[in-house]
C-alpha cells in the first residue's frame, strides 16, 4: 500500500514514518495486513535524519500550492496522515496563512481524494485547541467547539468537512483531535503550547526555558510515543466502529505545570528546575489558558485509543528517547 | 445607514425588508435609533412583489461570483443580513453547488467585510440543521454539532468562521440558528423541511399536500414573524451582549405534525385535513428524521429573542397574512 504522510517533515509525520517503517505493515482498516511498498513524506522541508529505505520518498513542496498537491496524489495513496498546519500562535499572527494551510489546503486535499478512483483513508490531526473560553466543565463527546483562536476555528472546519465528506463516501475520514503533545524533540516553535515541552526538555540539556504561565495552570497533555500508536490505530479501525460521527477528542491526561516540574526535579534533580525561568506571556497567555484542561474521552477509550499512565511516564520516555 | 439583503429575493429576504422599510430606522448595535436611507435586495432573481420605495434598490446576481459580490459592498453596508443559501434538500443533491454558495461564497463575504473601512455588522441565517443524528437529549447552547446533511455541515462552518471573524474584529457578526420556518407563502421548495409549511399552506387553499414523514414526527419551528422580529433584534444588541460567542440557537417551539395538522382542522375546517396525503419519502426522512426537536435556548431567550406562543397562533397568523 501507498502511504502519503502531508506535513512529514514535523517531528510527529517523522516518528510515524519511522513506526511505520518498522511496522512494515498495518491492518487497514480492520482487515487482514497490508504491506507498506511506499511512504512518502511530504512537507515545505524535506524531512531530515531518517533512515536510507527504498520504501521512503521524500517530497518537498508547498501543500498550500494547488498543482503540487495533485500531483502528490498521483498515484493514487491508500491512506493519507494530514499532519500539516500552521500552528496555533503562527496562525493567530498571520491569518491569511493559517485560512490558506489550515483551511483551503485541506479544502483542496479533500477535493483530490474525492475525485480518486478508490475512497482512500484519511487520518487528520486536529485539536483539542477547537475548544476553548469560559468552560468550567469537563470537555465531552457532546460538547460544541467554540475556539477562542483562528487555528482553532480552523481545525473544527476542517473536522466537519472530514465528517461530511465521509458521510457522502468521498473519504474514509478520522479526525483526531491531539491534547497538546509533550515532550517535543528539537527547538521551540510558533505553537502557543510549546513551552509545555520547553520546560522539560530544556533543562534536561542544561539550558534555560521560560515559562509564561503560572504555576498552577493546567495542562491537557499526550506524549509523542502514544499520539503516533493513536494516529496508526485510527487506521486500523473499521469505518463502521465511528458510527455517525468520524471526529474525536483522543485521550490524554491532566496536569499542572508545577506538577511537570516537580516530576522533572524528581527524575533529573532538583538543580534541573532552576533552569526555568517564570516570565508572564499575555499573548501566550491569551490562547493557552482559554484551553479546557479536562476531559472525558469515553468514546476514543471505547475504540481503543490510549493515553499515558503518569507525567512521570512522559518524562521518562522523553529522556529515553534523547539519550 | 445601508443594509444589503443577501438572498434578497426569498420569503424571508422579503418579509425583512418590507419589515425593515415600515419601521424605517434601526437601534443599530444598542444605539441611538439609525435612519435607513438604503435597503438593497440582492438575489439570483429579482425580488418581486415590492412596493415602491425610494430606499429600496433591487438587484439581480450570482453570489457565487466574486466580482458581483464585489462590486455589491460598494459603497460599503453598515449591516448586512446574509440569508443567501442553497437549501438543505438542494445541498444534499447537488454538492458542488452547496459549497460554491454555502461556503464559499460565505467566506468571499467576509473577506470582503474584512476590507472595509469600518467593520460591518454581519446578521447570518444558519440553521439547527447542524444538529443532527443520535440525538435523543435536548440540543442546549452546549451541544456539538453533528451535521448528518451538506446543508448542516455549511452552516456549522460558517457558523465558525462568524465567530472568529467576530472575534479578531473583521465583522461585528451574529449567527442565528433557525428553527425550521412555518408557515412559508408561496410554493414548495427544495428544503428537506418544506413539507412542515405545505401540509396546512396547501389545504388552505384546497389544494393537496404531500407529508412524506409519520404524524408523530416532531419539528422544531418559528413562524416568519417571529424570525423577522429575530434578525432585526439581533442587529439591535450590542456586540458586548454576545459574550465569547457569537452563535446562537433561535429559540422555537415543538411540536408534532399530526398536532399542526389537528391545530389546523380546528382552525380551517376538519374538511381541510382530507388534502394531506400520507406519502413516506425516503430521502426527506434521511434528514429531516435526523434533526433534533428539542431544545433549550436560554441564551438567546436572555438576550432578548422570541419564539411563538402556540402552533394556533402560528397557523392563525398565517391565515391572516394570506387573507
Amino acid at each position: 500500500m501507498r502511504i502519503v504522510i502531508l506535513g512529514g517533515a514535523g517531528f510527529l509525520g517523522k516518528k510515524l514514518a519511522s513506526e511505520l517503517l518498522y511496522r512494515g505493515q498495518i491492518a487497514w482498516k480492520g482487515g487482514k495486513p497490508q504491506v507498506i511498498d511506499k511512504l512518502i513524506l511530504f512537507d515545505k522541508i524535506p524531512a531530515t535524519g531518517m533512515p536510507m529505505d527504498p520504501r521512503l520518498e521524500i517530497v518537498q513542496g508547498d501543500i498550500g500550492h494547488a498543482k503540487t498537491l495533485e500531483s502528490l496524489m498521483e498515484p493514487s495513496p491508500q491512506l493519507i496522515f494530514h499532519l500539516a498546519a500552521i500552528v496555533s500562535g503562527e496562525a493567530e499572527k498571520n491569518f491569511d496563512l493559517g485560512m490558506q494551510v489550515n483551511l483551503q489546503a485541506s479544502l483542496n486535499l479533500l477535493e483530490l481524494c474525492r475525485q480518486m478512483a478508490s475512497t482512500p483513508l484519511l487520518v487528520f490531526a486536529s485539536s483539542c485547541a477547537v475548544y476553548g473560553g469560559a468552560l468550567t466543565e469537563t470537555v465531552d463527546d457532546h460538547s460544541a467547539p467554540s475556539p477562542q483562536s483562528s487555528y482553532g476555528t480552523q481545525k473544527a472546519m476542517v473536522d466537519l468537512l472530514i465528517n461530511d465528506y465521509s458521510r457522502r463516501g468521498f473519504i474514509d475520514g478520522r479526525a483526531l483531535r491531539l491534547p497538546t503533545i509533550a515532550i517535543r524533540p528539537g527547538a521551540p516553535n510558533a505553537a502557543t503550547s510549546s513551552f509545555v515541552s520547553s520546560i522539560i526538555r530544556e533543562p534536561l540539556q542544561g539550558k534555560n526555558a521560560i515559562c509564561p504561565v503560572a504555576p498552577d495552570t493546567k495542562v491537557w497533555i499526550l506524549s509523542p510515543q502514544k499520539v503516533t500508536k493513536n494516529f496508526i490505530h485510527a487506521a486500523e479501525l473499521k469505518a463502521s466502529d465511528f458510527g455517525e460521527s468520524r471526529i474525536l477528542n483522543l485521550p490524554g491526561i491532566t496536569t499542572t505545570v508545577e506538577e511537570m516540574i516537580s516530576c522533572l526535579g524528581e527524575l533529573a534533580g532538583k538543580e534541573t528546575i532552576d533552569y526555568i525561568q517564570w516570565k508572564p506571556d499575555k499573548f501566550i497567555q491569551s490562547i493557552v489558558l482559554t484551553w479546557p484542561p479536562q476531559f472525558k474521552t469515553d468514546r476514543a477509550l471505547d475504540l481503543g485509543f490510549s493515553s499515558d499512565d503518569s507525567v512521570s511516564q512522559i518524562i521518562q520516555s522523553h529522556i529515553e528517547e534523547m539519550s
